[in-house]
């Protein structure tokens, strides 16, 4: 028995292929149904295997879903939660995959009608690649999602939403989304503002003395802009709080350099590297 | 015939480690000498193939080479240079692998004895691991080598250092040791330190919330401190005017995140895409 009969993705590129082809290999769903705008997204789709059926018709495509995955760029996640819920199942169940959650959550955890509960979402598993094919089932193996209630949520709808990452073999985090926008402006949004102005601030003509340390440092700089522009915009108070304490260190690497501060330049480095060396390569 | 009679390589590590496996694999020396303080990684080397034999004497090492590449970090590549000049056979040849050139081949190209010429180079070939264990015949297949000649060096002492790199698999650059300084700064110097920073200035307890991008931009920072700090401090004033760039950059972030101007908002992201999309993953 399949954990859902219907679940319907919204946006099906990455992420939202990945889940397709996940769902699929482990029988987590009896129909899955892929909504997208472009024809030719969603044919790539269901010639990649990720979905059964496809259309571009929202309100046809969430019309039978118990579960509904919106994964499209962040600044569309709250209109097309509301479109899902409105044209849905009674009681469907709707997340999200968004890197910023405070104000969708918010938002979508006022009464949503004929029972339908969103609880969001956000899988730890982007990558700058983009679209349906650099989808793979085991995109969220060993990943952290983590899922982020509003205290209106309801607990079975929590553990429905948390028990679907942990069946496709995520370690699933609970965080307020206020806590969990605090922390992944730290963890993803400034590296990858960082990425991008390094990116932007290296003259062109010496791209080719650049090595293996520019291609890693600069790497989520070839991220799709428009996609991070609105990430950026959505959490952009974390972000300017975090970019801050990253600004008082840069600032100490400054002094240290202009001072020929050689303790304090060894000492800044090596803090780098404690917490680099934390985690592998 | 080889090219080399016999080539010395102070400090068997990743580079030096690498060059030795090279130059064997590519029958370019007959005899290969390798150089260092700890009796340990003298024997790593040995075992790994890089070297013929080796020796903790620095002037017995050099006494017989025709080519002596200084593989140490930048700090230590003057003194030991200058010790090869004062014990190597008239004539040798003395080259180095270090991030920084000026004053290195400044110094270097003072009257060296007896006949003894420098020529510095770079092969942009680095890493964050260090030791002869990661070395690789291969390291510099494919990667730029820059060849800084002073205006005192003799044509024949740059085009026997630019071979040496050729027939390793490099493409040579040849570039003043100010023009290499300034441009490293903003492709590689720069970037490490933008890495070590963010690394440091990213709260421990958030580390299990980073995914691929953090691990990424922040990969550099795993680097050896000192050997870091010794470049970074020979690079200064380069680095310095290369960072000021960036926060011209970065500033323009903030500007753009403060006041909430998504069109500059996303304008930087695509001039950073741009720019990184210039080059592979």
């Amino acid at each position: 028995m399949s954990n859902w009969n219907t679940v319907a993705i919204i946006g099906v590129g990455l992420i939202g292929g990945s889940l397709g082809l996940a769902l699929r290999e482990k029988k987590l769903a009896n129909k899955i149904v892929g909504i997208g705008r472009r024809a030719g997204s969603l044919k790539k789709a269901r010639q990649a295997g990720a979905v059964d059926s496809t259309t571009t018709d929202l309100a046809r495509g969430v019309k039978d879903a118990d579960l509904v995955i919106v994964c499209t760029p962040v600044g569309q996640i709250v209109e097309f939660a509301r479109q899902a819920a409105a044209h849905g199942r009674e009681g469907a169940l709707i997340t999200d995959v968004g890197s910023a959650k405070e104000s969708i959550v918010n938002v979508l955890s006022q009464d949503l009608s004929r029972g339908v509960a969103f609880v969001g979402s956000h899988p730890l598993a982007g990558s700058e690649k983009a679209g349906v094919e650099f989808a793979r089932a085991d995109l969220f193996e060993g990943r952290v999602t983590v899922v982020t209630p509003h205290r209106r949520t309801k607990s079975e709808h929590y553990s429905a939403i948390a028990g679907l990452w942990e069946s496709l073999g995520s370690r699933v985090v609970r965080m307020t989304p206020a806590a969990h926008d605090a922390a992944v402006a730290a963890t993803s949004h400034v590296p990858h503002l960082l990425a991008s102005a390094l990116a932007a601030a290296t003259p062109e003509e010496l791209l080719p003395l650049t090595a293996g340390g520019w291609l890693d440092t600069t790497r989520v700089a070839a991220g799709d802009a428009e996609l991070w522009r609105q990430i950026l915009a959505e959490n952009s108070s974390h972000v300017l709080n975090s970019l801050a304490k990253f600004e008082k260190v840069l600032k100490a690497f400054r002094a240290a350099l202009e001072d020929g501060d050689q303790a304090r330049l060894l000492s800044l480095l090596e803090a780098g590297k404690q917490t680099r060396d934390t985690l592998g390569s």
